[in-house]
């Protein structure tokens, strides 16, 4: 026999699919399923399958929706001309934690990596093009990081979109709010240097 | 509406119930299971379900087990006079996961603790009395950690099992293996050297 008993060895295995879950967390996971009500455990049964199910990307911008336009897209009072273009659903989920963004996002759904052998095309990024020719001036913010891949991505877009009647912009760099300056490292400090703000002039 | 879509909340919600998981390894372990097949959600779906309806803890030694008395203690050729004492189920699993062990276990189940005011009677003890009632001269290896929970316990079953005819003893301290002596804690360098083992005479 194995170390465990049967069902419990098929849900450590099952545990450990997810990211970041090694044979530790989900042996302590799975153990914590022994306490847990049978309530609780039928709620993420459900949960489970309906995620699967009914789940997908929003038809316009890509966002993780269960209605073929998703609620920020049909948002009346959110501003279609300003676009937020973010690398994945986590991207976007930070934002709205925010709650302060009014405009509407597109995910792409990852970054263009020559390394990785990824290109354009294999990102969604072509749906942005057709997106953009029904708007008036519209302004794209670029949240995408600042990676190799971010900025590989960045220049793209700027390319692609440079006879466009687009504004393009990017996240401000600087320091993190509530960082001590000494502890920073120095290519955030030389940037927060160089980007500096006047404040009186 | 709120950040997530509804399913996707609730999954999130869900998974946080797991020791360990907080708002960010939620989302990161929901936004995975889009990612999975079906089939091994499935899969995850009934583990979960049958590890609560058929686990439970042997009638014998307290070992997770789907059966009234565990495969460990139905085992004709381990020796049920060897009683590995533990405080749970990972401890066993830890042992078994090494495989030398060729003994029974019991499973506390919690240890002592005054702080806590959890006594004696909270714990899986008194079954353990009666166990060795029926045996000829055991012994009891108390693999309990080193904790002022440990200790207390260890000293409370060596009391209760003063006038029996059970050998009693407990892991041995020491340097772990493979451990560089300059960067061990005080105590364990103090308690190996006072453990030393005579290696030629």
């Amino acid at each position: 026999m194995g170390v465990y008993p049967k069902n419990f060895e098929a849900l450590v295995e099952s545990l450990k699919k997810f990211p970041g879950v090694g044979e530790k967390s989900a042996e302590r996971m799975a153990l914590s399923i022994l306490d847990m009500s049978l309530e609780d455990i039928e709620l993420m049964r459900e949960a489970l399958l309906n995620c699967k199910k009914d789940l997908h990307p929003c038809s316009v911008c890509g966002y993780l929706t269960d209605q073929e336009v998703c609620p920020i897209c049909s948002d009346e009072s959110r501003d279609k001309n300003l676009i937020c273009v973010v690398e994945d659903y986590k991207s976007a989920f930070a934002f709205e934690k925010v709650g302060n963004f009014k405009g509407v996002y597109h995910i792409l759904n990852g970054l263009i990596s020559p390394m990785l052998n990824k290109g354009a095309e294999d990102i969604n990024l072509s749906s942005l093009g057709r997106r953009i020719e029904n708007l008036k001036h519209p302004e794209l913010i670029l949240a995408l990081g600042s990676s190799l891949e971010a900025e590989t991505t960045i220049l793209y877009i700027k390319e692609i979109f440079k006879s466009k009647d687009v504004t393009i912009s990017r996240l401000s760099h600087g320091i993190p709010m509530g960082a001590e300056i000494e502890y920073l490292d120095m290519m955030t400090l030389d940037k927060a240097l160089f980007d500096r703000k006047v404040i009186s002039e």
